[in-house]
């Protein structure tokens, strides 16, 4: 594990002024080899998505401290990132040609950076600048494979005509697609759907590409359900995923994994009690966990989250039903006893959405659940995270 | 105005990328300008709520330039605040008895920092840390008007008992009641009712206290919807409220303000198009807006917010109807046209929450929509948040 902001002294997690971010790094560390198997037994590099740690740190627990592939969602990521000595780096979002600079600035220091598009004018403009700065920017087309939010259909004429205004420029890198709706479905059967469908729709792209004459190095797919679902990923040169690391209550709702791989909690601390209300108040509000409520519309909804105890046990039917910026509240679910936690009791809070969560905070507090302590779970490190834009 | 961060080069909405949040100093300052006139009128102490800009910038409009009473949700606020020499403190937020030796050296360097409490054990905490220290630490009880969160009814018995105890280590200071419920009404009679219940709750307090032989300086209420609604704060000797001087859809959509005061937006870039949906693709999600859907349950939902041109004009028909981590998706809505926006068209969002759409950036771009222009806003300043605990 990297250390290399050690906690000024030995401290716990009963320590620091609450509510802050905590990270096991031994769930993280399972996780991560988790799909770092799967990826290897489908053939396929893995380039996972840094957007939902936003941490060098984690990062580092990716490939043995070395740099690999990532995936951004910002080129704050993708500068940090460089700066670290990551050279192979995908922009996962449609390229804005404002950026552009940024990311010909990104590639002239040797930094493979790749970005997406998916309209025949952001291929002009990304062929423009490209010959305006005398460099190859590597693009890729983005494929929409489930109507989820961006990208071209298979059997859309501008799939043909981007290919080749990128391709008359030296830019042109491949395929991209991501089944973002696989967030909404449940059972391994149709998870497994949605990544065939996936793999099937990059690959009919990267074909028709081929079939007009262009090349068409990276058949990139990828989320954190299908990455873990796929069976069979012929043709496909690289796969994607970003929740995983960390994992939430969104993934565990849809089977992807197990309450207790969840990697991400925020300590509270118990502030009031309303027992005419059963409600316990703490001091972890939306500023601490996020506004998102992505359980809402699965079959069970966790609320604002799942509460725990310090050392990470689950404390059963007990969920933080509402928040206010500061303010959470719990209270006792399915004919659940509300347990008696006294003013300065720390809980741990369970996430809906690992990236939401993690955005709320400046870093880490970094646990090890696999070293048995007597006392509060001990601070490893703490690890800060990249923000803004 | 307060420039004390000016851009390094002229710039307006048009240069930095996007996303990035921008304050319109002329709409915050007619939004501060109309509470404090109000709160003159009433006769009784404004002391705003930081909470919402976390600026010492935005603050510096509350007063003049001068030190204010300020309110804030956070120790971190509360020690940002001291270091810029604002010395009249409220943490309205239940004590986490961890917390005081924070608080506690506050005191020392000569800031009234007033702590919120709303149970016997957190008062015998206080008290215990006030004797230790050989300092008072002044107290408010928080009083439950509406049922909305945390505090005491005004016939609980544990107000006394709590009373007595801070009394007894010369620590309390008041009571203080937050009318949270007024969030959900929606017409200025249910407003008016929940400033009069949140005032009488309040001096009914302070009497209870009273009678029992307690001193109590300081009645405390507030929030945005009662503090502009309330026509009679006898008793009460301050007013609190903090969204006001950004505003928001939430406080449009119950008619508090107009859309035109809406002080904070988000630039964003147009990315993609879906026709076949009807969609067009930003590069602003969550991440620049929050997950906040406050509108949701309105009788207008307002999706993840509305557009407007970088001039602010509203397009109309237009909102911003989902979102993922950096991208947003904008549809028509009502039969409205979905206008011609293409790819690299700058449009701003107004935010359903500022608070929490504001807590998404490292700050403000700053405008002043009372200057004239021929081009894009100009950049006045760039203005830094406080962030954290």
């Amino acid at each position: 594990m990297n250390t290399d902001t050690p906690p000024s002294t030995a401290q716990t997690l009963a320590d620091p002024d609450t509510p802050f971010a905590v990270v096991d790094v031994h769930k993280t560390l399972r996780n991560i080899d988790r799909l770092a198997s799967k990826a290897d037994q489908l053939g396929v590099t893995l380039r996972p998505h840094v957007k939902t740690a936003k941490s060098l740190d984690v990062a580092a627990l990716l490939h043995h401290g070395t740099p690999c592939p990532v995936t951004v969602s910002t080129l704050a990521e993708a500068e940090a990132f460089a700066d670290a000595g990551y050279t192979d780096i995908t922009y996962a979002v449609g390229i804005d040609p404002h950026k552009l600079p940024r990311v010909i600035a990104l590639l002239r220091r040797g930094v493979t950076l790749r970005v997406l598009l998916d309209s025949q004018e952001q291929a002009e403009s990304v062929a423009a600048a490209a010959r305006q700065a005398g460099i190859a920017i590597p693009a890729q087309l983005e494929i929409d494979c489930d109507g989820h939010r961006g990208g071209l259909k298979t059997n859309a004429p501008a799939l043909l005509e981007a290919g080749r205004i990128l391709n008359d420029a030296d830019c042109l890198d491949g395929v991209l697609t991501h089944a973002g709706e696989s967030y909404y479905v449940s059972t391994p059967d149709e998870q497994r759907l949605a990544a065939k469908n996936e793999r099937d729709t990059a690959v009919a792209a990267a074909d028709k590409l081929r079939t007009a004459g262009l090349p068409v190095s990276t058949v990139s797919v990828g989320s954190t359900p299908t990455a873990h679902a796929a069976d069979d990923l012929t043709g496909v040169t690289e796969l994607r995923a970003g929740n995983y690391v960390f994992f939430d209550l969104v993934m565990a709702g849809i089977g992807v994994c197990r309450i207790d791989d969840l990697a991400l909690s925020v300590v509270v601390t118990v502030i009031g009690h309303r027992p005419e209300y059963g409600w316990i108040i703490t001091d972890g509000g939306w500023m601490a966990m996020s506004r998102d409520r992505g359980t809402a519309n699965q079959s069970q909804d966790q609320g604002y989250g799942l509460v725990t105890d310090l050392d990470g046990h689950l404390i059963p039917g007990l969920v933080m039903s509402a928040a206010s910026q500061e303010h959470g509240t719990l209270t006792a679910r399915d004919g659940a006893t509300l347990p008696d936690l006294p003013v300065g009791t720390r809980l741990r809070i369970l996430p809906n959405h690992a990236c939401a969560t993690a955005a709320q905070h400046h870093g880490y507090h970094v646990i090890d659940s696999s070293r048995p302590t007597t006392a509060a779970p001990g601070v490893q490190a703490i690890w800060n995270r990249i923000s803004g834009w």
